[in-house]
């Protein structure tokens, strides 16, 4: 699939890959091509891709990638059909490609493309309050309600059925339908993903969305940050309350339950059926299963499998947490 | 006291009401009107209210209303002048009744009733920024301010020498006289309840209002919830810090001071001069006695008496918990 | 350094001061001036400060006030130079004695000075979003973007190349060179500084500032206090998430990076290079200092050395916390 929202500034040779990577090797066709940038499971043959982590080694057996941004420790576990690219920093020479191929993913400033809904063609088609602004690219389905203050910036796809709050912000984001975001989120920033620098850090670009499936609800003053490489996405039917962060890359099951104040880190990835506790945080990277459960105030640190209850900080088995806790 | 803010579609004839909970029973006369649904403490003879909980044994045998939706294993813990009326799932039975009453208490869409305060008898009464929107059935006191971009949706009632900062959103909320409420605040939407149905879940009504009493403080960010069947209640001159979030039906007592980042979780009830430090959590149904103390990231998840300093989660005596983490 | 925005009602006569602490001594020369209330540190050989914790005795030890309201027993620290003011509560003293000074620092109502900028002299300056408010004493640099609904209240200055987001609102702030605030921040405003009094509490004046130093970046639903005797400052090239609250009084040092929702209560000192992980709290008056990583999710309720990793709650070495919690 081609980026919704950012324009690919691709294809772009091979031979200016390597030069942006500080590579020098001759062994290629320099005339090769290459469309995009993707994650070690989206990316196809004409792309290139990243591998920095060795858990994410069984998805890299499995590319499809021609080519692989990865370090010399890691780069023999990619398959014969991806060559490796190995350089000393993979999230830095990551992040200074994106921007070649998606140079207006780095930039989050506030979308001056916006106009009074008023002067639009929603202006008769949905209920909308007072000083309602709207970007480029903005689409809205039937039956949709939208609060005073919001600001839908652009590149935004909502569903059906839909009803915004009022002082809400959304940008980058696909909104399937009957869903509700209350008042006061923020949706579809940048994540907050860059390379510490001395004096001045460097923001990766972000080039992924905020993808919100049908059934959904969204908590007052909520923030859900948009991908980097992926989409940040919250499944079918998951009510999320209110004052919840949630980072860029995080993926949420269908029929989830998450209660007030909660966090859950970059990238982290939970499965269908997970009900949360008021004011738990999930550390980034993590892999939490089906049918969870996750007390109140926890803090999880590790992966949790399916149809576990657990709680505490570290979070541990819900049933040894309070025994030692009597 | 009949409902301030939610019009009360009855009296509706028990025989609807037993036809509405699938209960088949001849031995009531079917004429009989019942004019409001209330809760246990709150219901008069002519009301139905709900038993769902053995921790509310006591308050149910003193119960003066005629019907009660409980369960088979609750019901003989009601007095003889509240028939039971039995069902599978109580709070699914009470929401469904609920929204035959009052089914305004479902939506909490953005209200589009809001008009400028320019064009209101309020315009020269009071000191107010730009672009402030005044709903339906708002009143308000002398000598007040009210913030740039601040909305007051319908059912606001606001006491005099109020101060209400800028950006908030307020309905449903009756806020006594000296009151402060900063920016950025959200309050009187319903409250994180529903029941999870898998594919779309099913809203309860909030018929409940947020009630803050005289000389409060609310901080910046902030989020009160209006109570489901009972009130959200700030009491006397408690001060609330920033981001702080208080769920639906809480109470909180007079003189009690809340840090930072705090959450209290749905149905809580809390004594006077309760003083709680940055961060802490307090579950869901809990009771927090007079004078209570509990120390900058707690945990909180069963009741505390008087007079107590709690620390840790879970918490517990703030001495134990010190020495054991010395 | 005379305070940038709040005009001093100074210089008082001792005889004055004296009255309204409830002294009567007369040993001192009653004519005396007084110019300034300000901290230990800050205060020069014309100005009254304040001595209130045990912990301070270093400072005061060295401090170069004339005056300085104390306790009986904490007197004794003084130097030579400085005459000792005993009190009963030394921060009530100190509170009534700035309202002398600063009338104007009590008062956090939404600012009335506030015009469109459409309507200033920033109109073709910079790129602004709709409905744009200043107050009265705002600064704006070269090449700088505001939002949407953006309030900048009275006493603000932004250096060049600087990005507000949207629905953001900022008072008493100065902000340096290449700072980004993104969307529904409060930046400015009191601390949660107040004497808790039965009935009604007492605010006490917040006469500082934030100073928000070059290359940082402040997340969206961000709230920073103002200082109340000092400034709160975030240092260069630091970096914040999204949600997070900075008290009053803090100070953070350079090139730190603070993830999601932390909180960090009033007058703690961070050094440079710290690291704080999603959801961690940090007590008042606290030292962390350089180099300090703190885990995700901790509770820090003491000082912190130079190069420390913690984690846990409380917070300890972070290897005894993860090998205990195995």
């Amino acid at each position: 699939m081609s980026n919704p929202f950012f324009k690919n500034h691709g294809p772009i040779l091979i031979s200016e890959i390597l030069k942006s990577l500080k590579i020098k090797d001759n062994n290629f066709r320099q005339d090769r091509q290459i469309k995009d940038i993707k994650d070690l499971h989206a990316a196809s043959e004409s792309d290139i891709t990243f591998f920095h982590l060795k858990k994410y080694k069984e998805v890299a057996k499995n590319t499809k990638a021609s080519f692989c941004i990865t370090t010399d420790s890691l780069k023999n576990d990619l398959p014969k059909n991806c060559t490796p690219l190995a350089v000393d920093n993979v999230l830095v020479s990551l992040s200074n490609l994106t921007a070649k191929f998606y140079p207006d993913a780095i930039n989050d400033d506030f979308d001056n493309t916006t106009i009074d809904i008023t002067k639009t063609e929603f202006k008769n088609k949905i209920k909308h309050g007072k000083n309602v602004l709207l970007g480029d690219n903005v689409l809205i389905g039937l039956n949709c309600l939208i609060g005073h203050n919001t600001i839908i910036e652009k590149n935004v796809s909502i569903g059906d059925n839909c009803s915004i709050g009022s002082n809400t912000i959304i940008r980058n984001t696909i909104i399937n339908n009957n869903v509700k975001i209350l008042d006061n989120c923020v949706i579809g920033k940048h994540g907050f993903g860059f390379f510490p620098i001395n004096k001045k850090n460097l923001r990766y670009p972000h080039i992924g969305s905020v993808i919100i499936e049908e059934n959904c609800e969204i908590g007052c003053g909520s923030t859900i940050d948009r991908g980097s490489m992926s989409n940040t996405i919250i499944g079918k039917n998951t009510y999320l309350d209110n004052q919840i962060h949630i980072a860029h890359n995080v993926k949420i099951g269908e029929n989830s339950i998450i209660a007030g104040q909660v966090g859950i880190a970059g990238s982290s990835i939970l499965g269908n059926n997970v009900k949360i506790g008021g004011q738990a945080g999930i550390s980034g990277h993590l892999k939490i299963g089906n049918n969870v459960e996750i007390g109140g105030g926890s803090g999880v640190i590790k992966d949790v499998p399916d149809n576990s209850k657990v709680m505490g900080y570290p979070a541990k088995n819900i049933r040894d947490f309070l025994r030692e806790n009597k």
